[in-house]
């Protein structure tokens, strides 16, 4: 086993480019676990040593580590090291966006930790199997012929009007059908929404400091500069767009910051729409979680401000099951055009049975009433987590609670990665606040995202307890 | 009415871009129809003055607008000229890839043509709603809570080990399931390799003298050159390939050439597989209808001669519906890494409960069954097609009958044009070769692709009635 190290160990810089060397270490090692060059069972260098090998801070190599144990490549257990995890080889890479480890049924994986609080995924054990089933046979039964064939870039009419209904009322959004799009899923309309900005010349999308790098990391592929709005205890601050120069756009979470939790302040609120309609710029709105709100009246939708100079996102991935691969976008008018052409080209459409089924569910009040139940049982978890935190570590702040799947806990300064290092050997997987830090933000928090909604109920209180008993 | 064409007509010179004449008019139209320009029941001028209007000949204004009214975007009658047609405003753009006009059952649709024979659709009223209810019903009530997470990039490992056992099977495809991909379609497969190619530096990927216009677009959006191989009676001259300079990839319909319809012969066959070894290159398969075959062996896929030198592509689009958004890609194993990277960062994955419920269905042998069914549908068809020709234009050759779901009928030098335009005018929709020639490919042959399978049996006589009316 030395040997296979020896000889991967020897590539290994070839593999590492760029700035960021931890995700790097990290894609390098993830890489060479799934080609099968690290066979499962290896033992890995102790971090100190690989550090020495590679140059990098032994810090560097041990996040890499604990990341990649959390993620399932790797097993880390007092006495025996770091090793390949087994029957990882090879292993399927990992997701693009946030995901939970496979539950316990899942076959063809690597043993899973034993927890997961990551964030970005409803529970996946509510899916309300029957409701939808019955929903899809209803729409298989009903379906005209040509629901078989090619389908509408838009999307299915019926499926664009229920969810203009759903939209105007749930979320104030302005939805009239022919401005609505389906899609896979947030991360396909903004891929989409890249090429159309890119195509008008536009050439700056603010971005705001935390956030998913997949997001910025997409629209800097389809050509496009992402300069980063300021942040405060209050919110983005969005009143420095007037400041960004040949700025075309900006992508906000303003109902829900992701991750940080907070709804914009409604003076920030209006700065955006008014720059927009100053500058002629767009707001995209990922509108993520917008159904989950739990003390207080929903945030509305910034597109209900201003549907002209706002594009709304909205998926079914938290409220449903990311599995089902559906999202919308509402569009200003003048976009529809421009977004069904770059969509059609591709041949990008969603399955015509789920798109009927889903109208079906909303329709029938299915979606309705599964979003109330599962409202009350991520509230509970939420008010539960806030309790245990307050029990166990009265010093932790517990922030983000108003709304959302996740929250954020405070941590005190310098002890984020020590943290996380110790959530990994404890077999919990969760997420610290500084993975989700743009670049160039200044470190001036540290704390956990804690995704209250990813386990399943039966794993709820286990992994509540792995949370608190790594908390300062 | 007047007012309104000419308030559109003297903008129409600036959307006209490229060589392209008949499609750039056509895109110009279907715009200006889409966008409200042109609104419903508006009349248009007659194509002989709108052909002085823009300095186009004649016969490209009438036959823009003659596949306009056999899209249904315009109605064309006798006596009242060519309208917009009713409740075409706004209407949906026209899809990327053949499909038939909507069914009678269809609503927010303009008037649709009487009769269909396009080629590239199944008969969607045969798709089997119940066999497929009943797979996804067992898959929904089987999967793993997993399944309803973000999936995995490649696909769920239950469809991909189906579809290697069958693929195998019916198609002598070497397909390991940790080298089949899946994806939303063909065109979906073709985007994701043209941006790999394109990321390995090939530059140029020979396409065949006819196919989609879609797809070679689709290699140059890419960043990619498409050189044109040459074609005879024997079909596509593969010996070409080690005359094009720096050509790093092939696009072959080598079972059922699309649209002419023949198999590439032996001979040739191996010619694209000694290029593909000799040179590194790689061929890129497009399998679509190898499923139905009729009066002889079946064609066994190229990829079993090399599997380390073909992409296999597969779709459920013909042998169940192009609704579902179903495709396959089977890869050689250097390229799997390659074409995850690009999949999973645009977080492009088929709904997973759909993926169960094909792997379901293939398992149960409800694919088997539903393919031997429409085989034997389409067979009686295409031996209707064949004795019907015979019967009313004994002239005319009818060619491509061994497989598939379309034949071409040859028409005399000089006629295919007349003859789409009697077709639209008896409301049949039905394509010419030429629309499938690819830029720069001398006109030696010309005739009418025949989609039999596209109709629903209610409509197949009346469909083969309006057929026969038109040939010579």
């Amino acid at each position: 086993m030395a040997n296979d190290w020896a000889t991967f160990g020897s590539d290994l810089h070839l593999e590492l480019r760029g700035p960021r060397l931890r995700a790097g270490l990290m894609d390098a090692l993830r890489e060479a676990v799934r080609s099968g060059r690290l066979a499962a069972g290896t033992r890995l260098p102790s971090s100190r040593s690989l550090a020495a090998d590679l140059g990098m801070a032994r810090n560097t190599v041990a996040d890499a580590y604990a990341e990649l144990v959390a993620e399932g490549w790797l097993t880390a257990r007092q006495g025996s090291g770091t090793r390949v995890a087994p029957r990882a080889s090879p292993r399927t890479p990992a997701p693009a966006v946030p995901v939970p480890p496979p539950a316990a049924t899942g076959r063809d994986r690597p043993a899973a930790p034993a927890h997961s609080l990551k964030s970005g995924s409803p529970d996946l054990a509510a899916f309300p199997r029957a409701a939808w089933l019955k929903a899809y046979r209803r729409a298989l039964t009903n379906a005209p012929n040509e629901a078989f064939g090619y389908g509408d870039p838009l999307g299915r009419i019926e499926l664009r009007r229920a969810l203009g209904e759903y939209l105007a009322r749930a979320r104030g959004v302005h939805a009239r059908p022919e401005r609505i799009v389906i899609c896979a899923g947030f991360v396909h309309g903004l891929e989409l929404m890249g090429q159309v900005l890119r195509a008008r010349g536009v050439r700056n999308v603010a971005v705001e400091s935390y956030g998913l790098a997949l997001h910025d990391g997409l629209l800097r592929r389809a050509g496009l500069r992402t300069p980063v709005l300021g942040f405060d205890e209050r919110g983005t601050r969005t009143g420095e767009l007037t400041e960004v120069r040949d700025c075309g756009a900006v992508l906000m979470t303003a109902a829900h910051q992701y991750p940080l939790g907070g709804a914009l302040p409604p003076e920030r609120r209006a700065a955006v729409v008014d720059w927009a309609r100053a500058s002629g710029g767009l707001v995209l709105e990922d509108d993520y979680d917008g159904e989950f709100r739990y003390d207080r009246q929903p945030v509305g939708a910034l597109q209900g401000l201003d549907p002209e100079h706002v594009v709304y996102f909205g998926t079914a991935s938290k409220s449903l099951a990311p599995g089902l691969r559906l999202g919308w976008m509402v569009l200003p008018q003048d976009l529809v055009e421009d977004v069904v052409a770059v969509k059609g080209a591709a041949d990008w459409a969603s399955s015509t049975p789920d798109q009927l089924a889903f109208a079906e569910f909303l329709r029938s009040g299915a979606y309705d009433r599964h979003v109330r139940a599962m409202r009350l049982r991520y509230r509970r978890r939420r008010d539960q987590l806030v309790a245990a935190v307050a029990a166990h570590s009265p010093g932790t702040a517990v922030s983000g609670i108003a709304a959302g799947l996740h929250a954020v806990l405070t941590l005190p300064p310098g002890t984020e990665r020590a943290t996380l290092r110790a959530a990994a050997w404890r077999g919990l997987t969760v997420q610290g606040v500084d993975q989700f830090r743009r670049p160039g933000v200044p470190v001036t928090l540290e704390g956990l995202v804690v995704g209250y909604a990813t386990p399943p109920d039966s794993g709820w209180q286990g992994a509540l307890r792995a949370l608190c008993g790594i908390l300062p």
